[in-house]
C-alpha cells in the first residue's frame, strides 16, 4: 500500500472532503500543508506543529525540500539517520517536493538538455546534476510518504512554442521519474513497522498559461496513471483569474477518485477557493514568510471587505493594541499575546516574533481549511 | 508586603535553601533566573519558559531590563500596558536590573556627574539622562517584583582610587535610588488583585576587585537597611579566584536572613559553587547566548573532567550522531531531538536551532539549581 483516498462528500461547485491514507497517517482533505523547507518549518518546533489549530489536531502532513535536502546534510545522510520522518522527528505524513522548482528558481548557471539539469548550489557554487533517476534516488533516500516527478518549471512569462517544448520534456521526465521510482521505491528508509508499505508518486502537470497545454499536459500526465496529480508552474506572477482558470481546466480532465494537488499557493481566500473547485491539497510558504515580515492574517470584522484581512503588525497604530491578532481565534497566539506584544518583539527583532507570528499565521490556514472541509462535509 | 525570605536549610559550606515570597509567587532558592533583555527570552516562548526543567516546574523568575525597555517600547508604554508581567504575558516574579550595567557597557558618549549619567541610545544615538530617582521611576512602570538600585559600573581594570571613588558614587545613588523608590513603590502598575502589595529594591554592593573596597560597600548597604542585597561588578572579565574572592568576602558583610544575589554569572560549575557559598539568586545571558552560537551544556560522562561539559553542535562529529545533547537530560529538547538535526538546524542557520538549544541549556541550569537545592536541604 502507498495511499489511499476515499472521497466522503462532494459539493455542486466540485469542491470534495475526503481522507487521504498514507504510509504515515491518515490526512483530512482539503489539506494545507505547512511548508518546511530544510527539515523544519521555520521558527515553528514540531510539537507545536502537532497542536496547531482551533482543535488543536495539528498539522496533519508537512512538505520538505528535495532541493535544500540534496544540498544540505544530504540526502544520503537523511537516509543513514532513517529518512526525513526520524531525521526530523516528525512522525506524521510528509511530502518532497520534486526539486525542480528550486533548481530552476534558486540555482545558479543552469543547463538543461533532454538527459537532466546540471546547476550550482545556492550555497556555495559547487556543480550537481539532476536527472528525473537521480532526483528520484533523492527522495526515495529521504522518504517522504509522498514523492513528486521531477519536472522543468518554464521561466515566466513564456511563448506558447516555449512551454509547450518545455511541458514535453517534462512528459518524458515523468515518465522516467516513474520507471525509476517503481524500480527503487522499495529502498526507501523505513522501519520494520512499515512493511508491505510505499511512498507514493505524483505526476505534475504544467503547461504554463495556456489552457490547451494544460489540458494535454493532463491528459498525457493520466495516462502514465500516478496515484495522485499536481499541478506546477501556478501562481508564479500571474494574474490570480488565470491561475483560477489554469486550475479549472486542468481540474475537468484529472479523475476525480484521485487527490489533486495545487503547489504554491496561496493567500488565505485562494485556498479556499481552490478548495472548493475541487483541490485537495495545497501548500505554500506564505504563512511563516510573511509571519517572518511581520504580516498577520486575521478574519474580516464587520465593515471589513472580503473573509480574511491582513494587518502589517509593526504599524505603529498597533503600539498599546491590547486586543489579539484576531478575536475570534483560538490558537495559543491569541490566547495569551497582545498585538502591542507583538508588535514590540518584531521592532526590536526578537525570534520569538516570528516564531509567535507562524504559529497564529499557521493556524489560521489550518483553521480556513478546517471550516471548509467543514462545509463541504455537510453537502 | 513587598517581599519574604525563609531559609529553610544551611549546609557548613555556606550555601542555603529557602523561599523567596514576591507579590507574584514563591521562589525556590538557590535560584538561576533566564534573561528576558527585552521582554523576552530569546527565542523561547512564555508556555516553554513556564515547563522548562527536569520537573516541568518551569523558570520561578526572569529577568528584563531596564535600559532596555525604556528605549524600547518606552517605559510609559508598558506602564500603560499593565506593567512588563502582562505586556509579555508572565504572571510569575519577575526582576528588572538596575540599567546600571548597560548604559555603561552598550550606551554612548556618557557623560557621568554626580547627579548621574547622560548617554546616548544605542538604538538610534538619541540623548537621555538616568538619575537615580529616574531609573526608579522607569523601575516602578515596569513593575517587577524586584527593582536594583541604580549605580555606576566603574571600567575594568580600574585602580583602587577610581573604584572607591565610583563606590562612593553609587552609595550616593543607592540612598538617593531608595528615596524616590519607598515614596513611589505605591505606583507601581499592578491590578486590584495585589492590594496591598508592592515591589522590593535592592541594593547593589560594588568595590570592584578591592576586597576591602567590597567589605566597606556591603557594610555601608546594609546600613542602608534593603530587603535583598546584589553583588554587582564581577565576571567583568578577572580571573575566576578573584570572582569566588569578591563574593566570599562581600557573603561576610551580608546579613544571613536577607536574599543575596550575584548579578551576570555564569558557567554551569559556577553557579553551583556560588549556590554552595551561600548565593540565592544570580542570573545570566550565557545559556540562552551561548544556545544561539550552538554551544551546548552537558552533564560530564564517565572519563571527562568537571560536572559540565560544553559541547559545540556545529562540530562535523555530530552530523550523523543519533544520540541525545545530553542522555541524562529529560528536557523536551534531549526527548526528541538527535545532535544530527540540532547541527543540521545550526548549520542551515534554521531559527528553530536557536530555540531548542536555549530550551535544552536553560533546562540544563534550572536542573542544576534544582539538584543543589535538593542537596542543601539535606543538610
Amino acid at each position: 500500500m502507498s495511499l489511499g483516498f476515499v472521497v466522503s462528500a462532494c459539493a455542486a461547485g466540485g469542491g470534495r472532503c475526503g481522507v487521504l491514507r498514507l504510509p504515515h497517517g491518515d490526512v483530512q482533505t482539503p489539506v494545507f500543508m505547512p511548508v518546511g523547507t530544510q527539515a523544519t518549518v521555520k521558527a515553528v518546533a514540531q510539537d507545536v506543529l502537532e497542536r496547531l489549530g482551533a482543535e488543536s489536531a495539528g498539522a496533519e502532513i508537512i512538505l520538505a525540500n528535495t532541493y535544500h535536502l540534496y544540498l544540505r546534510p544530504g540526502h544520503e545522510v537523511v537516509r543513514r539517520m532513517g529518512g526525513v520522518h526520524r531525521f526530523m522527528s516528525w512522525t506524521r505524513p510528509m511530502l518532497t517536493d520534486s526539486g525542480g522548482f528550486q533548481v530552476f528558481s534558486l540555482a545558479g548557471l543552469r543547463k538543461v538538455t533532454e538527459e537532466g539539469v546540471e546547476f550550482r548550489s545556492h550555497l556555495d557554487g559547487s556543480k550537481h546534476f539532476f536527472s528525473p533517476e537521480h532526483a528520484m534516488e533523492v527522495q526515495v533516500a529521504l522518504g517522504a510518504d509522498i514523492a513528486m516527478a521531477f519536472d522543468e518549471c518554464v521561466e515566466t512569462p513564456a511563448t506558447w512554442e516555449r512551454t509547450r517544448d518545455s511541458m514535453t520534456l517534462t512528459h518524458a521526465w515523468a515518465e522516467r521519474s516513474k520507471e525509476y521510482f517503481d524500480g527503487h521505491k522499495c529502498e526507501r528508509p523505513w522501519g520494520a513497522e512499515f512493511e508491505g508499505k510505499t511512498q507514493a508518486l505524483f505526476g505534475i502537470v504544467q503547461g504554463g498559461m495556456y489552457a490547451d497545454l494544460r489540458r494535454e499536459s493532463a491528459e498525457r500526465l493520466v495516462e502514465m496513471d500516478f496515484p495522485g496529480y499536481a499541478i506546477g508552474g501556478l501562481a508564479v506572477g500571474e494574474p490570480r483569474e488565470v491561475t483560477r482558470e489554469m486550475i479549472a481546466r486542468t481540474l475537468e480532465i484529472l479523475p476525480r477518485d484521485k487527490p489533486r494537488y495545487v503547489m504554491g499557493v496561496g493567500y488565505p481566500d485562494e485556498i479556499e477557493e481552490y478548495a472548493r473547485m475541487g483541490v485537495d491539497m495545497m501548500d505554500c510558504v506564505l504563512p511563516t514568510r510573511a509571519a517572518r515580515h511581520g504580516l498577520l492574517f486575521r478574519a474580516a470584522e464587520v465593515g471589513e471587505d472580503g473573509a480574511a484581512v491582513r494587518m502589517n503588525i509593526k504599524r505603529v497604530e498597533y503600539a498599546e493594541d491590547q486586543r489579539p491578532i484576531d478575536s475570534t481565534c483560538s490558537c495559543a497566539v491569541c490566547k495569551r499575546y497582545t498585538r502591542a506584544y507583538l508588535r514590540h518583539l518584531f521592532v526590536a527583532k526578537e525570534p520569538l516574533g516570528a516564531t509567535l507570528n507562524s504559529i497564529h499565521n499557521l493556524s489560521f490556514y489550518l483553521d480556513t481549511m478546517e471550516r471548509v472541509r467543514a462545509e463541504l462535509a455537510k453537502s
